[in-house]
């Protein structure tokens, strides 16, 4: 029944009952994690084979002759710049092979663009006070990075088909001083939403006020499909190039999630002009790369098939993971009016939005029963959600029981700070 | 003979005789290469068996229980904190390992430096002109990241002991434009100087102007002996901590020539308030370093013992072309007036000051006969050498024979360049 068609009475009922089985779960000193997007130990094991490919036998020349134990080769192996260039859908001459992380190339870009700047133009730390679109709910560590760098950050709404495209376009085009957006265009942290086709080809089209706007687009979970009916997103460097937008788009992904997050690796492609910038900066801060890794990789996956055939695996654990959060979700919370979710195709998390300034509530319920989640407002600018009403769930890490066990514990908090917050407004009321 | 003790015919003879002996050598069409601190083919032979240690049979566990193959400890694993710690002279708690390159780190240090800043000061990007010194000759790529980021570099004479204090102390208690320094306290690149104890302590016991004041302290080679009287370097970080001056050290090392300089593993330490502030920023930058990376490296080496094994089998390859490039400078140069050099007892160079006004040729003369060697000018700030003289040798790289023949041929350069140059000196001044 809709807690909203409930009368007063009824609703107190309920909480009483929630808050019984609630206690229930508190007495069972429970100890489970559902906050972080971690591969599990399962998923792990797929790529421990990796680690006996390359040994004091192998081979250590990359396809292009150089000893990759050596210095050199700053851009990455040949080979690894056209694997993640079938990733992303570039041309390998695009593709900056980095460390473990790209997070960390991300930040580095951001870095290079705060003290060294594109396009002719001042380095953005020497510009004034600029500013940076967050389509959210988004990655907390995007957000993080910009206001590390003291750069404001502006809430963009996110759709089913992506960030609103007609605030985009209406502020990018408007204010100088908005110099990038970020961007997970394949099932979106948290939500799991893929860019349409028309969203990728408005990005394509910006016409920013600035010369030095850059669209970081993190494609993190661009092969993390979970269905038989993955999501298909558009080549957004093709429509750039199409468009003549080529200064735009800055494109991240890694392997963290596909072998090891501790020990992947991480790339990058840009446009000619932008890449040659960071290109430069690279020459200063490093040598080269771990390209040892890289031919780890190489001889476990061989080329991009390879890596489609892991991602089978890795979806025959995370699907019934997945499947489980829809199927638990609607059970308990269909129809009650007290929370809405995402059902994702691909990614590694599901975003529910509870009921309005019940979301820290539900947290802090879960946590004192002993189930950690995402920190509520992480997902927005500032860690601050205005309706305090998204929470991320990361259902990867823990197995099935587990699983279960805090979605129960979750989706009777959700009720239960429903329950609470609806009477509460109720009594306000004067009803 | 002296060339200068020469008559005009005698150095005219003697710079015909050195040009025919060059003309020979160009006919070889030699194609050497002694420009690179490389390791060579044979020392990287020595690591291959670390590719072993780690692999699907392993233990995926640090000493403190976290699947290194996942996300995490980003200060690193504690048993290489702990090595680190023994190769720096700290304690573990000080010491967080990074990536797979400490001019990686050193980098991302000036970045927060610039951006960020230290002791409550501006970011050093928002103090104006800003000023760092280069004890010079020095190493090129330290000059390069300062420059990049458009800090003014002061060259500060070395000394046999390091730098010169006198002047180190006269700028950095003035000026508080002076930022910091960089120091290779230990066969400093490219001349293989250890700094001395009291050069160490004067350090240690600086009162800068600057409260954010660093000294960039690279202890590349720091376990790089290659003699049996290996030079001793005092501990910097207990200097330090006995003058009450923990905000002044910054210290690095890695293992980038100890195993592979593509898959090494680099390290930093710093005093506590350095530290927070860097780990701070690494804490947006990045999840983690490379753990499987350092866990191969604790299972080929266990421990500091390890590390001292693994530089004794270096050294057993390295010692014989050091020796051969003293002997045959010796032979070739000794007494002629052209040229002075080091002989030092451990690092990866020999630095050779050539007769003023000669570096340059004698890198072209090189260069036109087939030897690569580092450019004249490169071991100074803006690639500045202002008495054209030095010239970096780095005898790692090549097999003993190409080592042999491409020093026979820079000798004989740097006398052809010598007997050129004071024939043209002696025209000038009419004689």
């Amino acid at each position: 029944m809709n807690y909203q068609s409930m009368t007063k009475e009824e609703l107190l009922a309920e909480r009483e009952a929630l808050q019984a089985e609630y206690d229930r779960f508190h007495a069972m000193n429970l100890q489970l994690n559902m906050s972080r997007g971690q591969p599990s130990a399962q998923q792990l094991e797929l790529s421990m084979k990796m680690l006996d490919e390359l040994n004091s036998s192998s081979n250590m020349l990359s396809s292009n002759g150089v000893d990759c134990r050596n210095y050199g080769l700053p851009d990455g192996l040949p080979e690894m710049r056209a694997m993640f260039a079938a990733m992303l859908g570039v041309d390998a001459s695009n593709v900056i092979v980095g460390g473990n992380s790209s997070l960390n190339m991300m930040f580095d870009f951001i870095s290079c663009a705060m003290t060294h700047g594109f396009k002719g133009e001042l380095p953005w730390a020497k510009q004034g006070p600029i500013k940076f679109l967050c389509p959210s709910p988004g990655y907390d560590r995007h957000f993080s990075i910009t206001e590390y760098f003291g750069i404001e950050m502006i809430t963009v709404p996110m759709k089913s088909y992506g960030p609103d495209m007609d605030i985009v376009e209406a502020l990018v085009s408007s204010d100088e001083r908005i110099k990038g957006i970020w961007c997970v265009p394949k099932y979106s942290n948290p939500q799991g939403i893929t860019y349409s086709d028309r969203t990728v080809r408005r990005f394509a089209n910006l016409k920013p006020r600035a010369k030095d706007f850059k669209i970081i687009w993190d494609n993190a979970y661009c092969v993390h499909d979970l269905t038989d009916t993955p999501d298909q997103l558009l080549n957004f460097y093709e429509e750039c190039e199409k468009a003549g937008n080529l200064d735009l788009p800055v494109l991240f992904a890694s392997t963290s999630k596909i072998t090891f997050p501790g020990a992947g690796v991480a790339a990058m492609a840009a446009g000619p002009e932008t890449l040659a910038v960071f290109r430069e900066h690279l020459s200063f801060q490093t040598i080269g790369p771990d390209k040892l890794n890289q031919l780890r990789h190489i001889y476990f996956f061989k080329d991009i098939g390879g890596i489609r055939e892991q991602m089978k695996r890795h979806r025959a654990i995370l699907a019934p993971k997945f499947q489980t959060v829809s199927r638990m979700l609607r059970e308990a919370l269909g129809g009650r009016g007290v929370a809405e979710w995402t059902e994702p195709n691909g990614g590694y998390f599901v975003s529910v939005d509870v009921y309005p300034g019940c979301a820290k509530r539900v947290v802090a319920l879960c946590r004192e029963a002993g189930v950690q989640l995402t920190a509520a407002g992480a997902t927005f600018p500032y860690k601050n959600d205005p309706k305090d009403s998204n929470i991320r769930l990361a259902p990867t890490s823990p197995a099935l029981p587990e699983l279960e066990q805090a979605l129960e514990l979750f989706c009777l908090c959700v009720k239960l700070a429903a329950a609470e917050k609806m009477l509460g407004e109720r009594e306000d009321s004067g009803e």
